[in-house]
């Protein structure tokens, strides 16, 4: 195991990365913007380095002046958490060049899946079901033309370097279709710096399903049960739970024979996620692999007792991971994660950063928070506005309803508006206590 | 189930009573004496009720007050709690002579294993090993020196009504024992009015062991694994686990049998406590029966997924258990509960009461907290100084040592000196962190 690593990241992932690692003896240190210096994770890590200001291209984004950090505070290697460098191949590399371990697969992987195209390819190829597209980038309105008539109205046009939804645009009739493909292509290049978009047929009012998995160097591969992350506002995930209320053994088994198809299929280590589209027929399509550690997490470590991030820690360690006996798993329970952002649900979810005045948090049987802040933290414009995560376990789907409710309605924070009375008003919606919600929840309730 | 119910009792066992009943969807209404008119679980209950000052006799356990309060606000059952009149066969009979449930067993149960002496005699009856004793009550210096010659040195004399070691004497020779008799006979009258004594052969270095059962009226009587509370300062617990690092498959399941046993011969309902003494060759006693939920009842929760408090409340409105079905229980994992007192380790384990002023507690994976302070909290001088409860969580008894290190590490209390302190000291201890410590512990390593 390693004595010490560095945290590329910030907020609460930072954090947890940080407890893992300090349950496993490795010293860490933290890497910070001078917007962060007085956060929760700056003071938790064992060393602290500042890498430039605020906003993130010129720290969280700063490749230089983090491996810098690593190098110099002698640390083998670098956590990247979500977001920021998470995914980016370049950085990887630029670990691997310094004698620093990328915890994560190798930029090799990272390329192969991050290009939606090139993943859509491998998974054909390996037989994993994905939803009818285009093979490849659609050079011209003609060829996307051509291809909605062939497998039918609607279709969703997507940029290939694409992610949280931005250069995508749903057709539903021809007419549709020119104006949509260079709106599409446009916002790609503004994005992305690159505008090839490819074209998927839409499924409609599909279920967000997704599958956690695990490979190490000693062979095993292994998928750890799904999560349903349906309930999201535009592309955003708002809350998940595990085990998804669509899935029955059977669908279960096979999502995470496919999953494993996928992570053979390009030698994958580490952690990672695939994500798939469900269908109302009980059909799944995959639709792109997060090759990171994701916000949602804790569900899956809550029904299966697996610590994920230790787990990432062992593998890039070179060691087995501590859990390849124990799959295929059942579930142990249900869990559902709530994320409790900085934003005014009264006012359109605008983000209102500013000082908390009191945050008292919920506690009691079933209860798990993923905070960075406490009272007297103050909460950056600069950032995404995620304040918390509120994850609860119950030995049932009703349990854990029960508990969050419960859970929910015991913070106390004073200082800046959440999205804990949204959380409540989810709760107290029929379509979802019934487990009925697809990924157009927020849409269909209003909420 | 209820609709509404009274919870005679404060702190933190209180509000783990309220959250309970709150996913349960029933009403509470809190109890409280002057001294505690600020606390949490007065604000958190649906009602309260002012039932006296302190010290507890004119409120905690003032019965007249706790049933009017009851009846006034239209209760139909009495949570007792642990303490004051948790163990009270009059309280109970007072419930039922108002048309309230009593959230616990029988009168006559509370009664039949109260007195040390009877329990011991109903234990040989039904073939449950108890300590070599005198059967029922010694009246003389000669008895007990014949009982003491016959069974062999070391002794222990304890009062019929005894608890928490009080009237409670070791004799290790001879000359030693007609004054231990005397001791013993004088503190047990002060104590309980009440100065009857028994004596037992001494377990040399034994182990705490403990089963948590649960019964209800469909014939369902259930041990839920056991528990290891081991660590003590003069009779009191201060560090539980469960399971214990000292059974194997085979001495569990007959502790469990033994337990379940005892349940039997007495028709218990509800939950309950059998406590043994476990010696170095792994032979056990009984020791006596709790004839209601104990503090350390969160770690059985931590590894069975049972909500204890709840199952308590469907046995009492007369629903069946929900986890009938699932003894005998294999352990999921490994958790630890360590008790947080307001008391000063450096001091002599000096209580010390005073306002809190900041009380910032862990997160993160595996970790529980059962608090009923906050920031502003004033710990009062008239009741026992535990403040919170940190219950730890891991796959294995290792990863629930690191996790604790970690949880305690966090806690950021400050206006009062606690036990954090004392239980890091525990968790560097070579002894414990072998699982060997036995009741001795604290003698043996002056911690």
């Amino acid at each position: 195991m390693f004595d010490k690593i560095l945290v590329a990241n910030r907020g609460e992932v930072a954090l947890r990365i940080m407890r893992a690692a300090r349950e496993l003896g490795v010293k860490t240190v933290a890497v910070y913007s001078t917007a962060d210096k007085d956060t929760l994770p700056v003071r938790y890590a064992d060393e602290a380095v500042c890498i430039g200001p605020a906003p993130a291209g010129k720290s969280y984004l700063n490749m230089a002046n983090i491996i810098a950090a690593a190098t110099t505070t002698g640390c083998q290697a670098v956590h990247p958490g979500y977001g920021f460098l998470a995914e980016n191949s370049d950085f990887a590399r630029a670990c691997a060049d310094n004698d620093l371990v990328f915890i994560g697969p190798a930029p090799e992987c990272i390329d192969r899946m991050g290009d939606k195209a090139a993943a859509r390819e491998t998974m054909t190829m390996c037989g994993v079901p994905t939803v009818p597209g285009s093979d490849g980038v659609v050079e011209s309105v003609d060829d996307a033309r051509e291809f909605a008539e062939r497998v039918g109205y609607p279709v969703l046009i997507k940029a290939s370097a694409g992610g949280g939804g931005k250069g995508m645009r749903e057709v539903h009739a021809p007419e549709e279709l020119a104006d949509a493909f260079m709106a599409a292509k446009a916002e790609a290049k503004a994005a992305f710096a690159n505008d090839d978009v490819y074209i998927e047929k839409l499924v409609l009012r599909p279920r967000h399903v997704e599958i956690q998995v695990l490979a190490d160097d000693f062979g095993h591969q292994i998928a750890l049960c799904e999560r349903d992350c349906s309930i999201q506002r535009r592309h955003q995930k708002l809350l998940e739970e595990a085990p998804s209320p669509a899935l029955d053994e059977t669908l279960r088994r096979n999502m995470a024979v496919a999953a494993v198809k996928a992570v053979r299929a390009v030698d994958y280590r580490n952690a990672g996620t695939i994500e798939f589209l469900l269908d109302n027929d009980g059909k799944f399509y995959f639709m792109e692999m997060n090759t990171r550690v994701q916000v949602e997490h804790p569900v899956t470590e809550q029904i299966t007792g697996i610590d994920i991030i230790k787990e990432q820690l062992r593998i890039a360690s070179g060691e087995p991971m501590s859990c390849a006996d124990e799959a295929p798993f059942v579930p142990n329970g249900h869990a559902i994660e709530f994320r409790i952002n900085a934003e005014d649900p009264e006012n359109g979810f605008r983000p209102c950063p500013g000082a908390i005045t009191r945050f008292d948090v919920p506690g009691g049987p079933g209860v798990r928070v993923e905070a960075y802040v406490q009272a007297g933290s103050v909460i950056s414009p600069f950032y995404d506005s995620m304040v918390a995560k509120l994850i609860v376990w119950g030995r049932d789907r009703d349990e854990a309803l029960a508990r969050g409710r419960r859970a929910l309605s015991e913070f106390n924070i004073e200082g800046i508006a959440t999205t804990i009375p949204f959380h409540q008003a989810v709760l107290e919606n029929e379509i979802f206590q019934r487990g009925e919600a697809h990924t157009d929840f927020i849409e269909v309730t209003g909420l």
